[in-house]
């Protein structure tokens, strides 16, 4: 071993101690009669000293060392003179006697310090390098302790995990796979997994009760800017179970994971409807750090007709307007015109895509002053103000149009505000169950019904009968997801287990019998021999692992990610391969 | 939930409780006034008692159901009449008062019980209904718990689980890789990895000290009996370490993995050199359950020259070898002709591929009687008996020929007189280090050098000179292989962290410098950085989990393996693929 001692954790205690260590040079000071080293390792920072009275020599050698040179050292730990009590080993420092240099290194690329003078690109092609730097190690070791108290909780909940294979077959359902030619079934491919679905779910066939996995998924997608082609999931599975305990059994896995990994202690998750969520926040994945819900003052719905009130004719945009829907920003109406611009352009952008912005501030004096006020009295104004809950001091913002798209438009708008408005604090957590999604949506480009999660998800028993009417659209799914800060984090379903409900679900996506045998007979079969009632989740782990580092992206808490591209520019892949390969594989490259 | 209780967790204790079980039904007995049904799932059997007297519906109800019908009841616990002792729920059986069909079940194709009437290939396809036997539930349980102590044992000693890419970029060097074209690079591709090697490398390089990983590996290589083309390994790398440091730290987890999953407590490993392996067990993995070691009578070492005085010439086959070695099997002297008749037949099967095999018994007496006794006087054969260690009542087998094929058959011979003796029993372990390999094998066909280990393997510093000497056959590594029961069940090496050694090493195997740079010029860069000394090791997890149940094959330790040629037969991969895929891919299959 080349130390005794890790540079993280010599103390005050161990003064007289000789001791050995072994790490890279951070920093180095020569005062002239002095030379300090910083000497860095994973686990913390140790200051050397270099004595040129004493040990000449050993100064010079010390001196002639750059950042990153690998040093071992041996010498008696001392107490320091100047203590630097921000790091746990700044009250001594090792009073260097033997001095080895293990390896050279030539100057890095970019300063491997917390904030770093590298760029996006150079970090990622010296990704090694930039491990060294302390926040993309500690995501690294945040990741490490997420997976270790995920298998804590799920293996004191009886879940066996269990590795599922890699190279699988391919379903045209779904994402585009990944496939790998077969050299000894020449013509033939496998796939890899997007998730390994059907297996969890042949392990509750095969008894198996409770599965989990934290396993790695693979997408042929084109990449956003946060999507990886390879990601992984914690993937889970149970037998004998209702919704209801699925809920339990992970609500009890997020708030173990925030008591044992950040300290935090979660109240029992919220639960809100998918049509609720659509309503109040315009969204399946509400950010609920923070209220501002929706106010419908015109709506298609039955329930808002009330609202009509709010509304006299007048104002054409409104007039014409499927939903006309606001929200209140607390304490915002002193906004300059200058940021309701910015709120107008804002919403306007493409990826929004909304026509304009209608505002109303309720003044000291209760006195409400909109854009629209040659279209409303003051006396329907007020109104909306009192819709709204707005108080004196509060700034309304509504938007009108076509009801999804309107509402999409004022999800964004209420993001916003919550940002502007210091709402969305990286450090506050709040976590929401969204219930109750559609179980099929209609794809009008191919013109027929695609499951909202995927085929194995069951119906709610009492909505089975709409999908025998063919009210394919009104069928609820026994499906959930779990949502943080308004990031998707989780989701799954309650499966089907019955082959001729299965059957059933597979003749709407459109699959002939032929069809739906060759791609999931094994399933379908399976389900012919005593198959019990099954349901589970799987959590985006990069995704989980970001949120609790309090960062946006995911490509921060993943070892090597590869660029938008799908390309990794460290190892320099994909790459050609040989002519001998392809001739080996049976396959020709395209010219 | 659907259920209360799991069908493994009732015990006397529970009388009275009213209580709600799900399983499978195993076993269904009609006693004319009573129906008794044994109801399963993953954690045992419980006993479900129907009264035609007191219920007769639901009696009749129960006496419909099939084999594997998946059921639901509530009752009553009560106290058996007839108790089974032999199962732990086996004082308790409930009362049923109510029973619900939640599945039904076709009659399996093979019977779902520790011995099955199912041959292997129906079982592979039907490997859903072949995990409900206990035997291979219990494997892969076994497999949960030996990957939970492996982390509990790394994490404590400050290992950091990291997950490396899967999709990575192919090498021509090591076996063949699996390829992934890429659609958004076209005519590229992705190579799946044989190991994380250069990766965990570069954790190293990047400072992350301590890395581990349970993780998939691939190569695609025409399948022996038991291999698989996705294998998993137990993947670790430690930096600032020397040979010793790792050995120690590894005997630690193996003696863990014995402790805590079986139960057994290992004394600190064996250790033993290549070169002794070979020399005394005629292989690199010797079964040291028992001892029966070569003993030569003639060898080109030249530290067995005395023993040429064994051998007074006449015997034309001894003559003209160049080992003769014999093993003494202890008590065998009683071995009929057709005995030694079936082991002379064993050697010369063409997987061995012996000429002859000589015996010499050591009667009661003292006397020595051989197959070779028309050669050489008792004088001579009592002597072989001295050197041999064969006392009265044993069995002396001898081979002849060119070393290592000798070696290799001998070798084969020892293995099966130590089954025959009953000298192997599974549930008996004997671990063992061998050391010191060569670095480097020269490959004849490829008129070239090949890395024993991997490119990156260190040689021992004492032996740089002959590298530089350019001996390549005499130069040891810092490479180790850890064996059980004459089963590799881990290796790994001290690597080379310095980028003019690691040059020199490519060049010995025959790299151009161009080719070096273009295939691992990410890893010699890195090089460049500061690499600390680092080493590390992998073991092969499916098979330490085969051995660990004291099977012979792996197979029966993954969830769903493939089959010899590749295939995946319950899915029916690998398959046909879309045209519409092939052209985004841009590739061709060839007709």
């Amino acid at each position: 071993m080349h130390r005794t001692h890790t540079c993280g954790e010599l103390r005050i205690t161990d003064i007289n101690t000789t001791v050995t260590l072994s790490g890279w040079l951070q920093k180095s000071r020569d005062l002239g009669g002095m030379t300090f080293i910083d000497l860095r390792d994973r686990y913390g920072i140790t200051q050397l000293a270099f004595n040129m009275e004493t040990n000449a020599a050993l100064c010079e050698q010390a001196r002639k060392c750059g950042r990153e040179f690998v040093l071992k050292v041996t010498g008696k730990v001392i107490e320091r003179s100047s203590k630097n009590l921000n790091i746990s080993t700044g009250e001594i420092e090792i009073e260097v006697t033997e001095f080895e240099i293990l390896n050279e290194s030539q100057t890095p690329p970019f300063t491997i310090e917390d904030n770093t003078d590298g760029g996006d690109d150079i970090r990622m092609k010296y990704r090694y390098l930039d491990i060294r730097r302390k926040p993309v190690r500690d995501n690294l070791l945040l990741r490490h302790k997420m997976s270790q108290q995920t298998r804590v909780y799920l293996d004191a909940q009886e879940f066996t995990e269990v590795e599922t294979p890699v190279l699988i077959k391919s379903t045209p359902e779904g994402a585009r796979d990944f496939v790998v030619p077969s050299r000894m079934n020449q013509g033939q491919f496998y796939a890899l997994p997007q998730s390994p679905q059907t297996f969890k779910q042949l392990l509750m066939v095969a008894g198996m009760d409770r599965y989990y996995q934290i396993v790695k998924c693979f997408r042929d997608e084109d990449l956003r800017a946060d999507r990886q082609p390879e990601f992984t999931q914690i993937d889970c599975e149970m037998s004998f179970v209702e919704q209801e305990d699925i809920l339990n059994m992970f609500e009890g896995l997020v708030k173990h994971l925030f008591k044992n990994v950040k300290g935090i202690n979660i109240d029992s998750l919220q639960r809100m409807t998918f049509a609720d969520a659509a309503k109040y926040y315009g969204s399946d994945k509400p950010d609920t750090r923070f209220d501002m819900k929706f106010v419908e003052l015109k709506s298609p719905d039955v329930e808002t007709l009330h609202a009509t009130s709010l509304l006299p004719s007048g104002f054409p945009v409104f007039d014409n307007a499927e939903l006309v829907v606001g929200i209140c920003a607390k304490g915002c109406a002193e906004y300059t015109r200058k940021q309701l611009d910015e709120l107008t352009e804002f919403v306007k952008r493409p990826q929004i895509g909304a026509t304009g912005l209608v505002y109303a501030r309720v003044n000291a004096d209760g006195s409400v002053k909109s854009s629209v006020d040659k279209f409303y009295d003051e006396a329907t104004l007020k109104q909306w103000a009192t819709a709204m809950n707005a108080a004196p001091g509060d700034l309304i913002l509504i938007m009108a149009g076509q009801t999804d798209k309107t509402r999409k438009a004022l999800c964004e708008l209420r993001l916003e505000m919550g940002t502007r408005m210091g709402l969305r604090n990286p450090d506050v957590y709040s976590c929401l169950w969204v219930l109750d999604f559609p179980l099929l949506e209609f794809n009008e480009e191919e013109n027929r019904w695609f499951a909202m999660h995927h085929p194995f998800t069951s119906p709610k028993p009492e909505d089975i009968a709409l999908m025998n009417e063919g009210k394919f659209g009104q069928v609820r799914a026994n499906a959930y997801d779990m949502v943080v800060n308004g990031v998707e984090v989780g989701g799954g379903s309650i499966r089907i287990f019955d082959k001729t409900l299965q059957a059933k679900m597979f003749d709407v996506l459109g699959f002939t019998k032929d069809e739906a045998q060759a791609q999931f007979g094994f399933l379908m079969n399976a389900f012919e021999y005593g198959a019990p009632p099954h349901g589970g989740i799987a959590f985006g782990f990069d995704r989980l692992c970001s949120l609790f580092g309090g960062e946006n992206s995911i490509r921060d808490f993943i070892a090597f990610p590869k660029n938008n591209s799908g390309r990794d520019v460290m190892i320099d892949a994909p790459s050609e391969i040989d002519n001998k390969q392809l001739k080996e594989l049976g396959i020709d490259v395209k010219k």
